[in-house]
């Protein structure tokens, strides 16, 4: 056993394998940033090909290779189930994934896991059966669990080095022009899924909604895009607020978000110009309701929202109340709508969002945070 | 002297440096993309600082570092001049400077030449009374000029290695989100910056309108953005429309001009869809207004132009004859003003703009281009 500066005891080879904490700065030092591989693209060359097993393929992607995917969708996703129904199907063992989150609508991956297609996980979230599951023991090696701020800044270093990153995309034109806002199932910002296209040594991008080229907004470039696959769907737009990201109308959860709010508007940091975030979870999401009405009796404005965006941050833009969202997720399909119209509504990537060891990150300048705990 | 395969002879030592022609794919090849040095910023630290010679002892900048600049302002720059007047009487030596470009207002660069203080030039254009100068004799180390596109595949894979990048910044807030659309001095798109940005080791972002946070849009983000400087002015907009950039009223140029139209349009490539680019000089720039009428006498409509971006493209756009712009770079003031306000006036590096190393520049998907020449 190995003791962090907390007097907490680590076993040794997870100690040894990704160190233990040593304070708050303890790894913010210089580095050189990850460095991907590319492959580039001559003229006349075309990016699209005709299924997910020819982007495979044409990947070159094979046993013990780290993949990635995007959470966009949440319990809408249909890409990373796709993918690796497919990889297993062509008999590619022994891999490691590294999507930016992992619900219950991929409970799949619970045999992908026992056959051992996948045989390592690192991920920001892990719900519900496929949490259970992997807690009762079916995987060898232990899953590694990051922030989301922190999956940037490990990409950004290269401690997760992303071979094949499968993003679903819900419009692109043939050459990989992405954004989330146009398409058939659109989930709004892409900021999570934008990280893994500029690292990853290769770029699949999966959509349902092929656009003329030259598609704009443009989230995530050509430049970070090595292959295009037209599929039926990617994914179930009304899965997107679902679970965690649901509009609550539990009277327990209104009743903390209520307490929640009025703590921020009795603080010294609710005056004009202040900047909040929410994070999932019914409570968290609805205390930018109870903030309204405060904001409106003191004739407060916020600079700016952060998040994890949902209607009801949308609102006070609309209303005035807040400047600028500043958006790395949107949790509900109004705020995927109001990003593609409204110029004060912003797109970021995760690194800008959170990562400690970018330039400065946003959370950097925010005031409020409003995250859900299930204990405290 | 070495032949490359055009049969032109290479004196040696230039031949060993770079290498020679050796046909048109041979340096297209897989490669890892240059990996910058980053210093994280901690919370609380502010990037702001009093004044450039504090920008410059902030970085660490000495003898022999690559410095770097941006030629948006064109001949109304005054960042260039600022800092290499400043480096000067700090008595820095030796310096290799790597600007996007080099126009006649940068005529103080001479002295700074003959000095010492910069001894090795790279570039992608060089006028005027520096040119002359240079071909003078007064440089014993040879300029190297590369296309706007080769700069940049230059700097992503590292040949081009940029120490400390500073960027003039027609907006920016406190932590460097800059835009080129909103400040005092508008020059439009940052596409030649952005790339400078995102591969320097370290960025000093240099403007005239220090905005509340958060800027948006952010052409160049926070986190590629180390310190911030606020100066009196950065630069003259009116400067960006003189000179290679002017609205011709030439008579000789109007005629190539509409000799250059006729080919196009009757050419197979001008249908329906078709993507054209004009690059600097009367000539050129003065193409798309004779290509207009014959547009709306064929109802033909373009998917996209490309540019160098001036106002005869964004009337299109107005009129609808372009469906969109796509900008690396604008010529004149209304360009700048259209891409701030039309969501259709697109922004892009010049990565994405034209390197041959990229994973798909734009340059790829263009049917025609019309270029300017001095001698054919």
């Amino acid at each position: 056993m190995v003791k962090n500066t907390l007097n907490r005891e680590i076993p040794e080879p997870y100690a040894d394998q990704y160190g233990v904490y040593g304070g708050e700065f303890a790894n913010i030092k210089p580095y050189d940033e990850h460095a991907r591989h590319i492959n580039p693209v001559k003229p006349d060359h075309s990016k699209l090909v005709a299924s997910i097993h020819d982007a495979i393929v044409a990947t070159g992607l094979k046993d013990g290779m780290t993949i990635s995917f995007h959470h966009h969708f949440r319990e809408g996703d249909y890409v990373m189930n796709m993918v690796l129904a497919e990889i297993a199907k062509m008999g590619i063992k022994n891999l490691s994934i590294a999507p930016s989150s992992i619900a219950n609508v991929h409970e799949p991956l619970i045999e992908h896991i026992k056959n051992g297609v996948v045989t390592n996980i690192t991920s920001s979230g892990l719900r519900d059966k496929v949490g259970a599951a992997i807690s009762s023991g079916i995987m060898k090696n232990p899953v590694v669990i990051r922030s989301h701020g922190g999956r940037a800044r490990a990409i950004a270093r290269g401690d997760i080095h992303i071979d094949v990153a499968f993003l679903g995309a819900p419009s692109s034109d043939e050459y990989g022009n992405i954004n989330g806002t146009k398409g058939k199932a659109t989930c709004g910002s892409l900021g999570y899924a934008m990280i893994d296209a500029k690292y990853a040594d290769q770029v699949v991008a999966i959509t349902d909604s092929l656009m003329p080229y030259p598609n704009t907004p443009i989230s995530i470039p050509q430049t970070d895009v090595d292959y295009v696959v037209q599929v039926d769907a990617i994914g179930d737009p009304t899965g997107i607020a679902k679970g965690a990201t649901r509009f609550t109308k539990n009277p327990k959860e209104l009743k903390i978000a209520e307490y929640a709010a009025e703590v921020i508007t009795k603080s010294a940091y609710f005056k004009n110009g202040f900047s909040f975030q929410t994070g999932t979870g019914g409570s968290s999401l609805a205390v930018a309701r109870f903030l309204r009405q405060a904001m409106l009796d003191q004739d407060i404005k916020a600079s700016f929202a952060l998040g994890g965006i949902n209607n009801s941050m949308v609102e006070l833009l609309k209303e005035g109340l807040v400047e600028k969202i500043i958006d790395v997720q949107d949790f509900d399909h109004p705020s995927a709508v109001s990003l593609g119209e409204n110029a004060d509504h912003y797109e970021i990537d995760a690194n800008m969002y959170a990562s400690p060891l970018s330039k400065g990150a946003v959370i950097n300048q925010l005031d409020i945070a409003i995250l859900s705990a299930l204990e405290i």
